[in-house]
Order: C-alpha cells, then structure tokens, then sequence
C-alpha cells in the first residue's frame, strides 16, 4: 500500500488549509486505497481571520493544532516527516500556505519557504518522489525546484510572473485539469485559484493523486 | 436548481461539525447539480477541544463563526432560516451537533434540542420537505419527529435505546448506507458513527443526498 505525507498549514481558508481543498485530497487518496498522514508545523498562525466577516481577530492559534481539526487528530509535527517514510508528498493550500508556510501572502516575489518546510520539499525532490500541490502551494515548489513546471490556474497575474522571476514554468489550466511536470515529477492542480466549486476543487484532487500513483507505478 | 440549507455546528469533530462529513455533504450536493446555503447558531460553543491533544483549550469560540472556515465565508445566522426557501435540509455530525446543536452530549436521554435548531427541523418536517442527518445528528431528528425511523449505526448501543426510549426507531446500518423513512422524509447515515475511513464518509453523504433528490423528484 502507496503511502502519502500531506502538510497542512491549520484549518481555514482566510488564514490556514483551504478545508474543502484538504478533504478532497485525503479523500481522493484513500479512494485511490492509499494511506495519509498529515503533518503540519507546530507553531503560531501568522495571523487568525474570522471567516465570517473576514476580519483579523485578536487571538494566537497554533497551526499544528488547528490543522488537526482536518486530520481528526492524526498529525505530527513536520519535524518528524523523513522521506524515506512516504512515496510522495501532498500540499492543499489555502492562505495558510501563503502565510504559515512561506511567506508569500507578505513578501510575494521575495518570498522564503519555512526552512522545516523546504526541508521535506527538498528531501523528497532529491529523491526523486513524487510531489503535488494544490492552488497557491505550488508557489513553495516554483521557488525551490528550478526550472520545475507548475500552474497556478489563469496566465497573466502576479503569481504567474513570480514564478518566472524564480525561474521556474507557468502553465494555465481550467478546473480539474493537472500540470504535470514528469521530468521533477511534480503534479498541480488550481484549485480554488479559479473560479471553482468545490466539486471542481474534488475533480483536480483526484486528477492529481491519481496522476501521482501512475508516476510511482510507471517507476516500478 | 434545487436548494438545500445545511447547518454546522462549528469545525473540527471534537466541538464541532465534523470536517469530513461537512464537506463530504457539500461536495455531494454539488455533485448533483444542487446549491447549498450554510447556516450556524451564532452563539458561544459548548467548549473548544486542543484536537491534537483531545485536551479542553481555555478559549471561547463563536459557532458560526467557526463554522465559516467550512462555508468559505458564506453563511447565515440559524435566525435567517425560511422552510420556505429550501427544498431540503441537512445536518452532518460531530460533537458539536451533540454540544452546540442539542445537549446529548451532556444529558443523554434528558437532551433537548436548542429552540433555534428545534424551529428549523420542525418547519421543515411540517411543510413535508426532507431532512437528511449524518453520524450523530440524527438524535435530533429522534428527539423531535415522532415514530421516526433512524440509523445512529450500529445495535446494541446506548444511543439506540434513547431513540427507542423518545418514542422513534432505530435501525442498524453499515458504511455508506442511507436509513429512508419516506413517510417522514428523513434521510439519514452513519458517518463516522461507524469504524468508517473518509472514503466512508463520502459514500454516505452522496447516498443521503441522492436519497433525499429522489424523494423530492417523485413528488414531483
């Protein structure tokens, strides 16, 4: 049985994992009869947001601790993540992986991946396992990963022209569609960088997981 | 198109609306080509769970606003719910339908369901509309609508004699099966009342869904 690590980034939106992003994607892998363990860092949100009215509250939450609200208590600190231990690599995004693990949302193209964060990209490109990533996660792998191919949904924005600045690809796609990069065996989805519902954020999700298994099952 | 109101009762399985069957119902709903509408009580929850630790958090959280990590933003207090303007109602599970919702958690048998909670169910059941309820939810239902039928999952349990003892019925059920009470129009599934993966979860929500579409299409 494929085993897939998934780094959240807490739970909501405005300022944590993108919540219908993140069940899609642990769906999608245990519909594909595969098993997740989600990570995530153990440290201070940037900010907490009240989604309701989409305000900044005076409160301090802890991102590990919220993402568990998604992993329903099954989560470790990213610390403990080796990527001798997983086939690939998972990210949902969210603002919280602009915020909590980059600082994309604050920086834009000056941005730094967390080094814990970079350090689990890292290890499993170096390995040559497969990674996939969803609506502004992508962003982490275009800053790491040279020359890799990614897609953050529409040409022509902001984030498309980083990506370049970082010197890595930008390739459109519409709902549900992958950007499959075979060679850095790096597989993304826009998400909710579209104008999506969420049956559309489930149809990437499961595009990209599968996409990932048949890259570990060409391998073989 | 079809409109559906769906109520949560927070985020995150320990104090709230459970994660995977909220957005396993949303998405099923989507799916089927109907809208949805999130509702919440704006009101304080019952308590705030550490849900990496199990631990009760010394904080105070607002349902809907909680809840809204969920909705992406777009919900509505309970108070603004109309019979009239939804085809169908739906509840998915968590502790929090059973703290913030009703008090079962804390009473058991003696539960009552809150009054605002009380009115939606009750309008929709007197106007003949459907209400689908997922995990834990359905106790509610049990509590309100006499002589309904009910699955809470399995036999044998304490939560099947409190359906029995407020005068409704309970039938067992396995993953991903729907309990239809068409004289009543009440729809419901086990979820994570069962040992269920998320797979699980999904099966049952896209059932009930699908169960309840039925159900208003033969009306029709």
């Amino acid at each position: 049985m494929k085993r897939f690590a998934v780094i959240l980034a807490g739970c909501g939106h405005k300022d944590g994992a993108e919540i219908h992003e993140a069940v899609s994607l642990l769906l999608s892998i245990d519909q594909h009869g595969c098993e997740y363990q989600c990570f995530a860092p153990s440290r201070q949100q940037a900010d907490v947001i009240d989604h309701a009215t989409g305000k900044a509250m005076k409160e301090e939450r802890n991102v590990m601790v919220e993402a568990a609200r998604i992993a329903r208590g099954n989560i470790l600190p990213i610390e403990q993540f080796k990527a001798e231990d997983y086939d690939a690599l998972f990210f949902s995004g969210g603002f919280g992986a602009a915020k909590n693990l980059c600082d994309y949302a604050f920086k834009g193209a000056a941005m730094e991946v967390k080094p814990d964060v970079a350090r689990a990209i890292l290890e499993m490109n170096e390995a040559g396992k497969p990674i996939g990533a969803m609506c502004i996660a992508p962003v982490m792998l275009a800053r790491l990963i040279p020359d890799v191919c990614v897609t953050l949904g529409a040409e022509g924005t902001e984030v498309a022209e980083h990506v370049r600045e970082w010197g890595a690809n930008h390739v459109q796609t519409e709902n549900g569609d992958v950007c499959a990069d075979n060679e850095k065996r790096v597989f993304t989805t826009p998400a909710y960088m579209l104008n999506a519902t969420i049956k559309d954020v489930y149809d990437g999700a499961y595009n990209m997981v599968e996409a990932v298994i048949e890259c570990l099952d060409v391998v073989k």
